[in-house]
């Protein structure tokens, strides 16, 4: 189900378009942009958990979209029965990615709309709530880039780890949010991107969409981020999260806490830039969230060649988490809350 | 000039051989184990740079080997005149590559054994010597083996990056000598290797060393360290070096600065492995080491694909320095600095 409407811009990632869901295929990006198309829920369960779509999130948005599809399907299939049918199709969008929670909250918010529906066909009502959820995303990434960006005294140069761009979002990114509006307001200099194994969303994407957007970026290997932090021009590490807990702990791409063990040994602040929606006042620390482990074969090679020898081992958990104390400032669209406690995060989510 | 009289093993990856030079094509392992043969000096000098073989100790081998040849040829050619016709080649040895201090300590050393010698021909005089490199560094790498493993009360996991194993040397391993030491002492439960990009030497060849002697291994990416960590098992970072200072401050692999401050932040000890044809007495601290940058290139693309979109910059520092006080240990044939300064240097070195 491949075709090429148009070619993905990185803000047009995630698009509802004449009854179907379009992804730009992120494992192809930037040497192919292209979009798969989806028409039931099942293969965007599928599109998660291949990472076709990625980031925290854009994988909420997407699994808002797929409960369009999932409950167009239900009625189609069950008529005034579609409340039942539509329950394989919201647990198997729930099951296909672990840690970040916008995947859970979007869901949620789908079956709280859902609650409210009649035995009619829940199309138009929960095309409206995924559509809602889509336009609030990028409104509250728009907030957050100029909360964020107001934190940055600058010019410095920053670090960023993985994407948490634009189409890791609903559009204009997070962590990338706040660097768009911080390099408009000459506030950022450079960006150095973390090259991010073993996915390489920072080679691929991060650097796609910042030299989209006419950004000095310059790409680094993962473990050159120290050299970098000692020569002493960079004032923030700037990320996404996938889930923030109660306390202010962090969980984001793998290679997050130590970053920000580093930044803390130099003297640079950390910023951790995300919706609400990425917060999970339901668990009291970063020790509560599910950590996922992908498969091993991601590390023993690379580009399609096998670097490792074979039957060689590999770890391969594919976020961290990195506690509150190492966090300068949480950005989110309801406000800044600096040198995360549980008492600010409560204060903040109300 | 290819030929596979043998296939490699890591303690036999630099072979003198019927007057030969032979060098395991180290860009190529795991996936294929074959030697390449050299002749002149030129050669060896590019093979260095090329990276045909890499880790400090073992570019000094190397080195002495090509300085053998660069004796013979310069006979061929000017006879008795020799000692004018080798400095070209000397050169070239010594501009291979920048940072291994090992590569200029082994180009005096042989200069040494020059200025000791008459008209006749060298070639004898000087495989001698650089016979005598080589069998000295494996000897030191046996007993820096034993004197690491006697700093690790383990049974512990243990970190160690890049590839500092017997094919970085003369034979035997400085960072993975210390782990064969141990891992032979019960010592080490389990060596965990980061991969190391660019060139991944830690998924290449520490992983295949180590599965070679049957000593646990698992892969992981670079900036998976610090998760690690935080689960308490890992006891040590043990890593080898390409320049220590007189002040104890440590060049290696880029990411061993970080790797060393992440170690400190959760009590994890660091360890330096390696002979004192390491140790540069003449630079007060690592300020003053020359850090080699490579081509960009090595950051765009794994695996023979392109990663990063076309015109990306990038940064691709190949070692950093890591300051004294994060290190616990500089382990040498000579004996074991703790907590090194200028002054346990300066006894030590004599």
């Amino acid at each position: 189900m491949k075709t090429t409407p148009a070619i993905p811009t990185p803000d047009d990632a995630a698009l509802w378009h004449e009854g179907r869901l379009y992804l730009a295929d992120q494992r192809l990006l930037p040497e192919r942009a292209e979009f798969l198309v989806y028409d039931h829920a099942a293969e965007v369960a599928d599109a998660i958990h291949d990472m076709v779509v990625r980031g925290a999130p854009a994988i909420g948005v997407t699994a808002a979209y797929g409960v369009v599809l999932a409950g167009r399907d239900a009625f189609a299939a069950a008529g005034a029965g579609w409340r039942q049918a539509i329950e394989a199709d919201l647990e198997r969008l729930a099951a296909s990615r672990p840690t970040a929670v916008n995947l859970f909250w979007a869901i949620r918010r789908m079956r709280d709309r859902i609650a409210q529906l009649d035995a009619a066909d829940p199309t138009p009502a929960l095309l409206d709530e995924a559509l809602a959820i889509h336009e609030e995303d990028r409104a509250a990434n728009r907030r957050i880039g100029d909360l964020g960006a107001e934190l940055i005294a600058g010019p410095t140069d920053i670090i960023t780890h993985c994407n948490a761009g634009a189409i890791a979002t609903g559009g204009y990114g997070t962590a990338l949010g706040v660097v768009r509006s911080a390099y408009a307001a000459g506030r950022i200099r450079r960006v150095y991107a973390d090259e991010t194994r073993p996915w390489m969303q920072g080679a691929r994407l991060t650097a796609w969409e910042l030299m989209h957007d006419g950004i000095p970026v310059t790409l680094q290997a993962d473990c050159a981020a120290a050299s970098l932090m000692a020569g002493g021009t960079v004032g923030w590490v700037i990320v996404g999260s996938d889930r923030i807990a109660a306390n202010g702990d962090v969980a984001n791409k793998i290679g997050t806490y130590g970053l920000a063990v580093m930044a803390k040994y130099h003297g640079i602040r950390v910023m951790v830039a995300a919706p609400t929606s990425t917060v999970d006042m339901a668990i009291s620390s970063g020790a509560e969230i599910p950590i996922e482990e992908r498969d091993p074969a991601e590390l023993l090679g690379c580009g399609g060649r096998r670097i490792a020898p074979a039957g060689c081992l590999a770890r391969n958990p594919v976020f961290d988490v990195t506690p509150a104390a190492l966090v300068d400032a949480i950005v989110t669209e309801r406000g800044v809350v600096l040198n995360p406690t549980t008492e600010k995060m409560r204060a903040l989510m109300g």
